[in-house]
């Protein structure tokens, strides 16, 4: 073979290093022959899916046709929920793919998309694949600084991602301090306000970033029915914005990114408002008994409103991640993030907190007892 | 609003015109008000998913989770049909995922991608995505005329795309000719054999791409679940080459791009042998029923060895495409390939086929009396 393949890939490419998922549990149990594993690691819903997605995808038929290209029944099912135009909306396989999408019709090689220090790992990862350069702004507190981010649009800036909540630290910012940010970025500038935690936040002063599409034009909001809807299994995400970005980004998506099982799991899963505010009471409990827990630990923690609390094990965190594999339960190390103390917990049930907690307190004692 | 967002997108995607897909049928009863409709328009298996896949479906669980982003079991049950090792597989969305991930990988601004004059509509939609330029070889009767593509390359080749057989014309090349085209490529230049029909051909000296990977270290064969398989409708393809290629290929690919039904459906499809091969002869005395009905009609057809014909009307096709909506029959018109005057029309079963024939017999005798 007289040719590198790797060498002759585009730049951006040969930079890349594909993202990291959460450990499956079955392969956690090929590797370590244990069960009865607990997953804290995606940030999946404890509870499972909606009874009606699940009723839905058994009746399912015709899997032998192509899916709806245009996710007709979807988007008006969308549509009116979100009270916005079926034509303001572009459906992905997950919001991942909205991102990606986002990416690859505004950046190219020479530009440039700002995103945080501790943010999501496909800001960067959309970023290269598309040879365009990620510029990363120092966190505050581990959240977004969103005026350094503001003051880091330079001629070559074509997209911003800021995420609230964000992942993988929890942190959020007011109503205040998105309308000061989005005020202060040139209209040429794409906004992508990654909503993916949206329906679990209960704070009185979060900003629902679909309010603002009408005032900015260049913003783009996503979602997903990976988290508090219990579908991540499905990959369905969608972005919201003008009509005209919505054109541009469709142009891109392949005709069939979202599968039958997929559309027709989120249509029902939209009807289930039930499912939605169990799941957030469930976290919201939860939440308070992981912070508590890790208090009682001594170990420091980021607040988060998210459905996830990241913490400091005051130590390398990879031997207690992997303390906590032998003991089946998975959470997500941050060494990736630049974070190399920090651990990631999904809130599971009451039970898998407990758990959890119990998991760790042990590991914690045998790494201190050497 | 100040900004053009269509103007701000790359160069590429604003001379998108996005993929049609074959018009489905609950449109066409919305639009007509027409039941006990026959799609033959997007080369679907008229049999439908096998039932070991369909009944896999029933039994799946845990959708709440991400899909195992490195398609462990999947990748393992393929390579062990088609004798080749895990890492040399890219699993896509749809083949269509695979092209796009191919044109990502290599193909950038200022670069040529080669195809055939009546290919697949994908080939320009990935190389525009990718803001490079498609270079498209005059057919020959309306097949690929290899000598013309390999005497096309230029310093700025670097992606060929070639479809054995071909969409939308079932044309196809021997053994023979691919040896001698393969031979013909420089090795930067990736040679992409899209083999979505690969599982009907029947002729002797059709040749397997996968044999000749050993030998040509820049070939991707693709293939598809959404053909013979009759798995359209749950979005799974993949991508065969060296290792090397399916390295970065997997970078671009997003971590989650086939979900969990598709993974599980595909899996349990490939166990079902009885079903291809009920598919594969059905679709051959299909393939002889329509080709007799359109020479009965007296109209011109491309001989095809895929599970569709296109044949010329002898007239404008859209009259008769529309005619045949009428009669609850959907086809496919090809103006958008330069075919004005042509039809494709997918093998269904042989009551399908009848009605289908009897429905063109009618319309053409229609548009004869005005």
């Amino acid at each position: 073979m007289t040719c590198d393949y790797i060498q002759l890939a585009n730049s951006g490419i040969q930079q890349l290093k594909p993202y990291e998922p959460g450990k499956p549990i079955d392969e956690l149990e090929r590797e370590l022959g244990v069960s009865d594993i607990v997953k804290l690691a995606s940030n999946e819903n404890p509870l499972g899916a909606s009874h009606k997605a699940l009723h839905a995808l058994k009746h399912m038929h015709e899997l032998h046709l192509y899916p709806d290209g245009a996710t007709f029944s979807l988007k008006a099912a969308l549509a009116e929920k979100l009270n916005v135009a079926s034509n303001q909306l572009t459906l992905g396989n997950g919001s991942n793919d909205v991102l990606d999408l986002i990416a690859r019709a505004y950046l190219q090689e020479g530009d440039e998309a700002i995103f945080s220090e501790y943010a999501f790992a496909v800001y960067p990862i959309v970023t290269l694949a598309c040879n365009a350069r990620p510029v990363q702004v120092p966190s505050n507190l581990f959240g977004h600084d969103l005026a350094a981010m503001a003051e880091a649009v330079t001629e070559r800036t074509r997209v911003i991602f800021v995420a609230n909540p964000n992942n993988p630290t929890g942190t959020w910012f007011n109503a205040h301090a998105l309308d000061e940010f989005l005020s202060r970025i040139p209209e040429r500038v794409i906004v992508v306000l990654d909503e993916a935690y949206f329906e679990y936040v209960e704070e009185s002063h979060y900003p629902n970033g679909i309010d603002r599409l009408g005032q900015y034009p260049n913003l783009i909001v996503t979602r997903t029915f990976s988290k508090i809807y219990g579908l991540a299994g499905l990959r369905v995400g969608y972005g919201v914005s003008s009509p005209q970005i919505a054109d541009v980004l469709n142009r891109v998506r392949q005709p069939f990114n979202v599968n039958t099982p997929a559309q027709v799991a989120a249509e029902a899963a939209l009807q289930d408002d039930d499912h939605l505010e169990n799941s957030r009471s469930e976290n919201t409990s939860g939440l308070v008994q992981i912070a508590e827990g890790l208090q009682a630990l001594h170990l420091e923690q980021i607040p988060s409103v998210a459905n996830f609390i990241a913490f400091d094990c005051g130590q390398p965190a990879m031997p207690v991640y992997e303390g906590l594999l032998r003991e089946g339960v998975i959470v997500r190390p941050l060494g990736g993030y630049g974070m190399p103390n920090h651990l990631r917990v999904t809130i599971g049930t009451s039970p898998e907190n407990e758990r959890f907690l119990l998991a760790l307190k042990k590991v914690l004692k045998d790494l201190a007892d050497g």
